[in-house]
């Protein structure tokens, strides 16, 4: 594993007594961790200190340097800012269980820890690596360092073969597959699909509350889903939510999960962020419920519907052992017979992997600009705005004092300046409420993008092995070491496969189309009424000032 | 003098081979000048090198300190505009005639420059002060250094003392009043104003164009003046607006005369900068005209009418050999005979010092505030609107690679993202030009005023030194040391300044109603315009998404 330096652009002082670390401009600083959320990032420093600083403060480096870099520096926040917003939300730090709570042992069951397949970085302990950050982190090899989808990654692939992927294309795998299990792709070679959803259904993600255990020792939150098919509530906490996706991720070795959303590190009971990882579950749950495949599948229903405490154990168990797994799984897929053009499929796979390439780096650049902007909305630009509010309404002040002394000028004018302080003011609170209005649904989309992206290469990835196999068959055979009989047999296997994945691709790009049409119109919508407020807000300033 | 230190408070590159100084966070710096314009200074470092620096980059110090300042930098407009711009000002500075056009011998005479009065500071050369600048160069003792006015300044007062001030209130001063001359004050001590204007008009400054005299060695900017009441266009260099300006401060040592435009240091021929001065120039005639006394001076009369070069040299020197300047100008007040109530008098002067020195603190911040807005519009702001364009942008270049490689999707959508990001852009650009309608008319209006207020503690000043005269009178009568009908001709003469004194405050907050009433209305209106032509761009940019 190649390790991530990276040089402070700016100054940072951390906070005495938090997990923050002071940097230095210039200074070289090896990244432990990145999925700290929220913006920051885990390192030591050349002193061996560990500790956290803003992701924003620091480049990526080739070779460690030690001269400053020559860009000037960008709009900052500025330091107090996060410094009183930090020290608020470490302030929870140590009087709440922390990473504990969403990674204790599952109070439900008494049984061991569930099963990790062999060679993934999956862990459950404090500090643990997190799905989507493992194929960063396994890239030996990334040259490209503004998407992680240009990095080969070989882990979902690796552990298809390692278990049962050959097996599967030679045909010695034999699993019971009961009608129950079995999953359609349909039309021909210009639209396949997943066959579509039969009787399509929403599940409600609401009402987040904090739930108490151990008589109040422990507490967490627990979220509502509620599946419109029955109308029965039940509760998950994010626990759950992980172990789901830990099943899903090894179920489905063509079929990319949408992401969670990402482990936050702090301010995990402050209302605006519970409300906001509730949004991020629910576009998670909405992306689940849209995929044919993954609405239907059996660990998903038990997950929304089990309220039963002593049904959910067993279920879970099943959930653990299900044997159609990884490669496995494709004895379940049931596909048109027409064999595929081999040549058309490879540069399906080429193209969708451009594809996602370039819109892995155009949707992390998004992100970074969302994130920037809810950031410069509810800190510089706020303070802009209030700034101009203060200037006019000490205007205001300075002018009452005229009207107290004096009965000849218009006091009306006075108060109207002093109005149009307020508005700015108030605009500048505006501002500060806006980006939960537009940017921030906006990045829940890209979110959930991005981590689809990230999975897409390990998936065009296991096709591409599939064909490799089915080349190295045909070769066997043209040596005549292969009957031509199980060379068919291997071709079949081998269109199922391309069959799984073009239906894939294309419910990605439906899904691609759909999503990011709700959410550009719905992000310019909110863009609207926002600056439409503050038309109308500067009106009802303006007429303050009569109509003379 | 005192010497005015500062230090820095970032570091600040200067472009090579201009004459921007480099200074480092934290060096404390000399300032040489402070009227070089758009938002620089000029100062001498510790190794005595003398350049100009961002005024914003520094902060005023009392005592030297090698500490650098604790505060947090507040967002900066980002180093590469501020030397973009400079660089193609300064590159103006060596090829056109500089200083030199402005301040040359008026060639439309021979004679000798224009006398000035003594004492006072007016420097007609490179580098000299301004008149603006006077008080607070004067001012040893100022402890606020919020606003100049609260600094007390004897200049206007003893110029006053010193010609014929003493001379006026004791009667021994005969000079031959025409009735052309008188100016009235009219009303009752409720009610004091000056006669209304008879026959308003306005004077328009239009086309500023550029003109050459010496066949073309030497080039300056002519201003067109056209008064309503004859139609006839005049034209007008900055020069002859400073000469005027200077008669007026000479003349009326109880009206405080509009100030001019700043002089700037660079950028004098840049097309937006002439666009500008011209309504600045527009703003202090508006300004004279709207006054009873001004706008019928004689001097003012011969400014904006002389079409003839021969009769401008006449006239010219009629108005610098003018008799009724200074205390002089009393001789020529009309006023009601009522004698006024000497306490409520200073009372208002009193009250009247209070409110000025508010109103100046309050101005200036506005203007800061309208400066600093100006500059963040077209820097950081319009940056930050091009960023969320480009990050659009670049999702729908992403986006249309698929498009090319497939039928599948839809292409609308890619062009509909796209022109999303083409919208911020222009939204971007918007920012930009935004300024000129806005702040830019605001901060003109507060120039005016800025200038006003820091003319009134002279004036007040000088109306407190004709009181004390007269107590000095009343004691001497009591001393028996001076007649009874003496003293009475002094209260008298007493009275006509506090009339004239009282008219002028009166027109002060009647202009001060008007003109920022004029100035807030506008400001608002074209912000709601500007805010309500993003929501149009963004509408347009929805409506590209389709209506499903």
């Amino acid at each position: 594993m190649s390790e991530l330096k990276v040089q402070a652009l700016y100054d940072f002082t951390g906070e005495p007594g938090s997990s923050e670390l002071t940097i230095e401009t210039g200074e070289i600083l090896t990244v432990t961790r990145k999925d700290v959320g929220e913006g920051w990032w885990e390192g030591i420093n050349k002193d061996g200190k560990t500790g956290l600083f803003p992701e924003a403060y620091v480049q990526e480096i080739k070779v460690p340097s030690n001269q400053p870099p020559a860009i000037p520096p960008p709009p900052l926040p500025e330091g107090n800012d996060w410094g009183n917003t930090q020290t608020e939300e470490f302030q929870n730090y140590e009087s709440v269980d922390f990473w504990d709570d969403e990674w204790d042992d599952d109070s439900e069951g008494g049984g061991p820890p569930y099963p990790h397949p062999p060679n993934t970085t999956h862990s459950a302990g404090p500090g643990g690596n997190y799905p989507q950050d493992k194929y960063s982190e396994n890239s030996g090899a990334g040259k490209d360092n503004k998407g992680t989808v240009g990095k080969k990654n070989l882990n979902r692939f690796s552990t298809f073969v390692k278990s049962s992927g050959e097996s599967y294309i030679l045909g010695t795998v034999k699993l019971n597959v009961t009608e129950a299990d079995k999953v359609y792709v349909i039309g021909t070679e210009d639209s396949i699909s997943w066959k579509p959803i039969q009787q399509p259904y929403l599940c409600l993600v609401a009402s987040p509350k904090k739930e108490t255990k151990l008589k109040g020792l422990k507490s967490f939150i627990a979220y509502q889903l509620t599946p419109t098919f029955n109308n029965i509530q039940v509760s998950r906490r994010y626990k759950h939510f992980d172990w789901l996706h830990l099943r899903l991720e090894e179920k489905f070795s063509l079929i990319p999960i949408p992401p969670l959303p990402d482990k936050q590190f702090s301010g995990r009971y402050e209302e605006q962020f519970i409300e906001h990882r509730k949004n991020q579950l629910q576009a998670f749950v909405d992306s689940i419920c849209r995929h044919p495949v993954l609405s239907t599948c059996k660990v998903w229903e038990h997950f929304i519907t089990c309220t039963d405490g002593k049904r959910w154990k067993p279920g879970k168990r099943k959930a653990e052992k299900d044997e159609l797994v990884g490669a496995n799984y494709f004895l379940a897929l049931e596909t048109p017979e027409t064999p595929i053009n081999l040549l058309k499929v490879e540069q399906e796979n080429e193209s969708c992997g451009k594809f996602v390439h370039e819109m892995d780096i155009a949707v992390k650049n998004l992100m970074a600009t969302s994130l920037d902007q809810t950031k410069k909305h509810q800190g510089p630009y706020k303070r802009e705005y209030q700034k101009i509010g203060q200037a006019f309404y000490s205007l205001g002040q300075a002018f009452s004092i005229e009207d107290a002394a004096s009965g000849t000028v218009d006091k009306n004018l006075t108060s109207a300046i002093k109005k149009t302080g307020s508005t700015y003011n108030e605009i500048g609170q505006l501002f500060d409420e806006q980006p939960k209005l537009d940017w921030e649904p906006l990045g829940d989309t890209l979110h959930i993008f991005k981590g689809i992206l990230a999975s897409f290469p390990d998936i065009l990835q296991v096709q591409k092995g599939v064909i490799q196999k089915r080349r190295d068959c045909e070769k066997l055979t043209f040596d005549n070491k292969m009957e031509a009989s199980q060379l068919q047999e291997v071709r079949r296997r081998t269109d199922v496969v391309s069959y799984a994945l073009l239906a894939e691709i294309n419910h990605f790009h439906s899904e691609r189309n759909t999503q990011f049409k709700k959410a550009m119109k719905s992000f310019l919508k909110e863009q609207m009424v926002f600056y439409q407020k503050i038309v109308d807000m500067l009106g009802v300033s303006l007429a303050e000032f009569g109509d003379d």
